[in-house]
């Protein structure tokens, strides 16, 4: 006897849990019929949507501090998945450690880089003493304090808890402008709504005003960038490869005579997606 | 009596010894008068030059694979140091263990994050049992095999030689064209050669064409530029700084006019230096 599948639209993100994509998620997926699953890297999340283990996937996109997952970038432009959705998340660290613990007690600090980075000022005069250690999650970092002692991790409250550990200090990032952005993956974008954005990947050849022949197009016809950021193209030093986004949705028509006008005037250009704008934090 | 102080340079470099910053210092600087002197950090290196410690500092400014280095752009940003030069060096990373080590015997590879990285795949081909573990530069990395048995350390065949380590793998880098740019700090930037590079940084009203309107000055005079690059601006979210190469000297003429028009169309512009274009690798 054949039993009808049960209804749970199921999540990927970028585990183990307790991480700022678990957050993303739950921020995103409010129904109860969804099932969130943690994967251990982007690359996971990305095969998990493109296999039909899951139907969302939830990834890192960029962060305003330290600009653009390189990563992602990487397989948005590899895989055929589409950006169907982004959700902002402020990054808040905090210091923690087993219950009990002193500041002075602490003599290594362990979280993911860009964490340690974040919360360098706040270290150095609070905690001179302590090394550093990286690891490759702020969640593996609480994890780590089970093992050893006289130690602190940066990480979020949600895994202070759930490894029954205690926050000795909230908010210790030094710019409290720190936001992470991050993609709702699919096979699929989204239908217009009429509040839109659209992603796009697209390289030019490498002569004068190439760039700025292409900015003309969403110039001429008063379209907003929300983002512009180029990087070096992978086996081809010195080459951009640019990232934009641009509001309105690609199946609308000022938006399609501006692409149509792009790609004329680009080498190669992918749409990554178009998707509602995210509410401001 | 007072002796007249020795005609040395010292050239301040991100250290430990070992790293690529020494080899770019080294490949830049021939002049058997200059003495090398290894700081460990990037900030450290800033530092010595302002406070008149060493004539020149060599910092990583931007990798070819993982785009620019944040930390040498914000503190290019913050103080009044410049670029009088630059070198191009090509990544080679070695697979580096104890003498008489086999690949089966590998439990654990130390490096640097994105040496890590850029080795992804020979360590899944060749190496799938080792753990992977984060050091400061790949210089710690081989240092630390002095320390640990079964280990592997990914790093330069200098650290290796100096460590008196053996080589197992050569250039075991995923991607072969992987170069690092290095910039030459100085209180001032170089003169006009004829065959220069200016650098500078900059930040534009956040209103439809604003990028546009600022690349039109370069593109009206047929000026090439050689990496333009935005990243979020720190403290404020999704604002973005953008850095720019042009080729030219900033005391040219045609500069002089194009800078001057950029000026007016900018919020913001700050010049980082010009030098000569250092030749191709």
């Amino acid at each position: 006897m054949n039993s009808k599948p049960l209804k749970r639209i199921i999540v990927a993100y970028l585990g183990p849990r307790g991480t700022f994509s678990e957050q993303a998620a739950e921020k995103y997926f409010t129904s109860s019929k969804v099932y969130l699953h943690p994967y251990s890297s982007i690359t996971e999340v990305f095969e998990a949507v493109s296999m039909g283990k899951t139907i969302f996937g939830v990834v890192p996109i960029e962060n305003s501090l330290d600009g653009s997952v390189h990563l992602t970038l990487d397989l948005l432009l590899e895989t055929d998945l589409m950006a169907c959705g982004e959700v902002e998340l402020r990054i808040v660290h905090n210091l923690i450690s087993r219950p009990g613990t002193q500041l002075d007690d602490i003599g290594l600090i362990f979280s993911h880089p860009q964490a340690l980075a974040q919360c360098r000022r706040f270290i150095e005069k609070n905690i001179p003493q302590a090394k550093l250690s990286q690891t490759r999650s702020t969640a593996e970092a609480v994890e780590m304090l089970k093992e050893i002692e006289s130690a602190a991790a940066i990480g979020t409250d949600i895994a202070a808890r759930e490894n029954k550990m205690e926050i000795l200090a909230r908010q210790i990032e030094d710019d409290p402008q720190n936001f992470t952005r991050f993609f709702i993956l699919a096979k699929k974008d989204a239908p217009v709504t009429g509040r839109d954005k659209t992603s796009l990947i697209f390289t030019t050849e490498h002569v004068p005003g190439a760039l700025y022949r292409v900015l003309e197009v969403f110039a001429l016809r008063n379209i907003n960038l929300t983002k512009i950021e180029s990087r070096p193209e992978r086996g081809k030093p010195w080459k951009y490869i640019f990232y934009l986004d641009f509001q309105g949705h690609r199946k609308e028509s000022k938006s399609r005579k501006t692409l149509g006008e792009m790609r004329k005037r680009c080498i190669f250009v992918k749409i990554l997606g178009s998707y509602p704008i995210a509410s401001q934090h």
